[in-house]
């Protein structure tokens, strides 16, 4: 494809993405699509053959930079160093966004879960790969002691990715970022990974 | 109103709320309406004078109905065994419905937090009462030395709703009951508030 074919539908699926975050993707119409894009009905129809193929691509370039953004969190540092740094970045992303939109793939989740197999096999997915690359480094984070061990990595795996959830649902409720980071926190100290002190890094 | 115009009244919002559970609020067609509430269009027009105002009666409806159950789960025993059947009792609820569905208060969070400010006003107040009654029981459990009194009650009955949020959706996405058993059993090992071996009451 040329480069200005390239440029158009990458401009498509990050205004796609954004406005699908912020109503669901169900309720998004072709119009809102037109405007979140700014492109002619003729260029949306030449890259997507419809909202269900504009919205399977835009959740697979999201799952992408989600799975770049969770390997980027998890890269440095001891293993409980790691996991604190995914939550703190976690929580920024959302505070960057002021709580506008959310987690696409939990909205999506409860968008699809019982209407759409394709979104949600996707978004089974993304949750699968999410907490086993989490549950990887609690489980070294236990050898190395920086985390409760009394429990399986897995189950605190899940734990932490439902937490994440659902205090999201919360912060983006209220528009607010202390729901958040309150779960975050009592997590945190639940699990014997307590937060720096001075967490003031990215 | 005369006693058949309220059983009318009572089956489109009983039928409503499934329908609005299980696809959402704003991808239900009034002829979803149609078919679920079993109603006809005249009906459903004179009750409700569209999709907006019946949406908000099965919200404030949901919201009365919640309440009771959360009266009823919190109403016996000591704060702890209170505590416990009230998270028994909302994996159970999931069960029973095979995890379609999910809570229509999170779905609902999650589908209007942007777009409906009636709704996410009505579904952040079901959110501030459920969170201060599970606090209520906490700060009472913590008196009585049934659940760990080294965080505030506030911050643990926060954590409590957002893990069972994440935990909802999890299970809806996969249709399977482990995730949220698994969130429910990891979090009340952290909370020092285990389950008992033998929780086969309902």
């Amino acid at each position: 494809m040329p480069a200005k074919g390239l440029k158009t539908k990458e401009r498509i699926l990050t205004g796609a993405s954004q406005i699908f975050n912020r109503k669901g993707i169900a309720s998004t119409s072709v119009n809102d699509l037109l405007q979140a894009t700014q492109t002619t009905r003729g260029n949306l129809y030449f890259h997507f053959s419809g909202k269900q193929e504009l919205a399977l691509a835009v959740l697979e370039r999201e799952q992408r930079l989600f799975m770049e953004f969770l390997d980027r969190a998890l890269a440095e540092g001891t293993p409980g160093e790691a996991l604190k740094r995914f939550l703190r970045w976690a929580c920024l992303r959302h505070q960057r966004s002021r709580f506008v939109g959310g987690c696409l793939f939990g909205n999506t989740a409860l968008e699809a879960s019982d209407t759409n197999p394709a979104f949600s096999a996707l978004v089974s997915q993304v949750f699968n790969d999410w907490t086993a690359k989490i549950e990887e480094r609690v489980r070294q984070a236990q050898q190395t002691h920086e985390i409760r061990n009394d429990l399986p990595a897995a189950n605190l795996a899940t734990l932490i990715v439902a937490t994440l959830e659902g205090g999201i649902m919360q912060a983006r409720l209220t528009k607010s970022e202390a729901p958040l980071k309150n779960c975050l926190g009592t997590l945190q100290t639940l699990l014997q990974l307590p937060p720096n002190p001075s967490s003031g890094d990215k």
